[in-house]
């Protein structure tokens, strides 16, 4: 039997068909094919992106996996794997035809071994990443990959995207955490690279060219992680600073101080801050003053003394030179949360505050203060009262830059004509990020949401590269068609 | 003008027109075209590889690299790229066949940009990797990749090879310290790729592609490398133990105390040191007792102080646990270079002991026990009385398993004997590097010396999937044709 394009819609007796192989492949209870069963699968929490699929399907081994893509793989059947469902950019969710095969890894949820003296753990694609954070700590380990979303998302959707988080200044991407994956092809044949080797030279490195292709050259089933010792103290600072740039220069004597027990990094504006207290009931200004600007630093040592000493002398030493105003470190674990919870909260209460329009930018460290300035002078015009409120990962140059609409007499009535702009304020923010050499998508992805801007802003022969190595390895294009590329 | 296979030898008219395009290209004085003053591109140190070349090509632009390959693709010529000319596989050198030409980087030597706040460095592919050092060091910054031979080796040919070396255990093998690329493909198009970003999820990461990839599918033109802060205080010790166990154990120890302070793991036997003392005038046992093996130790820490009284508690704290039979840690620079000639000396040594076969091998740290006994058990039933010395960057897992040839009467006579056992050797020592899952070539690459042999050994998926990206990147298959693939 053969799905082809051409024949589509196809006769009910062939999807009935393709079901029945896809049951006896992975037992009849792993195949969804009612619509009200497939619909948590179909779309995503914000609802933005909505799709149709042929069924889900639900192996629970590699080996199940490559019997699937086989069979697709002889029907023309495309395929679109799911790990949490928690993609912002549309990844994971099949288009509109109905004739593709949603397949989801979430029974795939074995540890399949841990090797404390090689500090590695193989675990498969379906393990939630909080599951893997709590098998590491089980045996005294840290696996340091941290983001909003950990409870529900996958290991192998994040190594799929490449994902970003909290952690990415000390420890790195998602790709960077990896020794060794396995990865089922787009035909079918499995390539088995769970390697523990640390240093391996023969040949092409291939684990790279699947993390962060989306889903559209294999799909990710296990991986071989590292795992880093734990921290024994933990010191949390609340920084006052008068610009971005004072944060930049904090950074360099932080980084050149304190070197790789820096371990968060975070930016935040005092109109983020301002939006915190405003629609909350716990949180209070965390330092004496008000200041423009602030930076949230975490300092991590395996060594339980000695910590507390020299952040607070490395402060004292960066206020002497004017770097920043006034600091704060954490004395409980109370106000340590007390001062994470400023810094989480940024995202959510931009609703509060009316219509949003997000970035997910990066652009060169050195960048950041002339990138914002440049941000904020061309909205203003463009935009008399939008209110900037640029956050995030600074230590890394990724910069959450996110626009509420302005203050005005009828918030809801604008909020409308604000979102419609939305095109127009991304090619404002998006124009300045390439100008600087920046990224239109620093951790987020492309998915289907920025696949159209990918086209505009990256280098035509990288574009061409991309498409050289996936029609390499997925000549047919079945592996999540329309993501990306 | 085309060049093609059939036609060859191609027609001395052919050839001088080839060379007079060059010549347009480049400049004439840096197209090198006589045997003689080719000669020293054309072999190796070892003079293990000798080839023979067209010509030898000296671009020094990236619009000049891009001209000769455009010119190449299009006459069917094949290139083979050269930095420092240091490679141990022999990538680096052109057949027999006097068809390809050598396209050497050494004029492209440029520092294009530092910038401090980012810490970048963008460099041109010929700089030497001591001058990389150096440019990195007069800022104040540190560049980490170490090498034997970076005085002469080039930075273009450490990321094409991967290079580790001494400082992988704390900072990852070279592709781990870039951040962009640019890279010439085989058609002479130029990938624009010198990212200063650490967060960039547009698309596949191809910089990936072109690392390790020993010239097969692109030339690497210029890099955008990481820098890290300078070690204010470094300690560096010599430990006495019984057994690899132990150094595992101790290994273990000391990643979960001093977590990232730990930048030199190196094992030793005691029979290298046997050999490093017979043949020198100055080392001297550096612990009161003999032991039957050694780990040098190096911690380095941002911080002047404090250094190295952690590190004597540790110690202290390894000899309780039984773990460790003695430790001395070096108290002036002098002890410290003493310490490091005893590891850095291990590799000439051997020459002095009559026949050595070498093996570049890893295997995950946690089979490094099991894999060296299952070693020597093999070796002494093969060849009775062979002197296995293995040694070095055991926290990569990554073992330099020489074999010297076993004393007797004639050494000189014997020797012969046993260097026409290499291939026996290595197939012993290879088929437990298979069993223990780990690697036939840790850090060396596959060139022409490993070519067949990756045949023998890779998982035949992981082949096929090289292969595809080799065509697909390279469909004429003039980029360093024979070597890897």
């Amino acid at each position: 039997m053969t799905v082809k394009a051409e024949t589509w819609p196809p006769q009910t007796e062939q999807v009935s068909d393709l079901v029945a192989r896809l049951q006896q492949i992975v037992g009849s209870h792993h195949v969804i094919a009612n619509a009200q069963d497939m619909a948590a699968y179909l779309s995503e929490p914000r609802d933005l992106f909505i799709g149709k699929a042929l069924c889900v399907v639900l192996p629970g081994t590699t080996l199940e996996v490559a019997a699937v893509l086989k069979l697709c793989f002889e029907t023309s059947v495309s395929i679109v794997p799911q790990g949490g469902n928690t993609g912002l950019v549309g990844g994971q969710i099949p288009d509109a035809t109905g004739r593709q095969i949603l397949l989801s890894l979430r029974r795939m949820t074995k540890l399949r071994e841990i090797d404390l003296s090689s500090n590695t753990m193989i675990v498969e694609a379906g393990m939630t990443l909080a599951k893997v954070q709590e098998e590491a700590h089980a045996v005294e380990r840290l696996f340091p990959l941290s983001l909003a979303s950990e409870g529900s998302c996958t290991i192998g959707g994040n190594l799929a995207t490449n994902a970003g988080g909290t952690a990415v200044l000390a420890y790195g991407n998602a790709r960077d955490l990896v020794l060794g994956l396995e990865v089922v092809l787009a035909d079918g044949r499995i390539l088995h690279n769970l390697s523990k080797l640390k240093k391996d030279n023969t040949g092409y490195d291939l684990k790279h060219i699947f993390m962060g292709s989306e889903g559209t050259l294999g799909i990710i089933t296990a991986a071989c992680l590292k795992l880093f010792p734990m921290l024994a103290s933990i010191e949390t600072a609340f920084v006052g600073l008068a610009s971005p740039q004072k944060a930049i220069d904090l950074l360099a004597l932080v980084q050149r101080n304190a070197g790789d027990k820096l371990k968060t990094f975070e930016l935040i504006p005092r109109i983020g801050l301002d939006f915190v207290l405003a629609h909350s009931e716990g949180p209070r200004d965390p330092l004496a003053q008000k200041h423009q600007w602030y930076v949230l630093i975490e300092l991590g040592s395996q060594q339980l003394e000695g910590l507390r000493d020299s952040f607070l002398s490395l402060l004292e030493s960066a206020s002497e030179k004017a770097i920043l105003e006034d600091a704060s470190i954490a004395t409980s674990l109370v106000q340590r949360q007390a001062f994470w919870a400023l810094r989480e909260r940024l995202s959510d209460v931009q609703k509060l505050e009316g219509g949003s329009i997000k970035h997910d930018v990066s652009v060169p460290i050195s960048a950041i203060p002339a990138f914002l300035e440049e941000v904020e002078t061309a909205l203003q015009k463009a935009m008399p009262g939008a209110r900037l409120c640029a956050f995030g990962h600074v230590g890394d140059g990724n910069i959450h830059c996110n626009v509420s609409q302005p203050l005005s007499a009828d918030m809801a009535v604008d909020k409308a004509r604000f979102l419609a702009r939305w095109d127009e304020v991304n090619e404002i923010v998006h124009a300045i990020v390439i100008k600087y050499h920046g990224s239109i998508s620093a951790e987020h992805g492309i998915g289907v949401l920025k696949r159209n801007l990918l086209v505009e802003v990256k280098d035509p022969v990288a574009l061409a590269v991309m498409r050289a190595v996936k029609q390499a390895l997925d000549p047919a294009g079945i592996l999540n068609p329309g993501k990306v590329l």
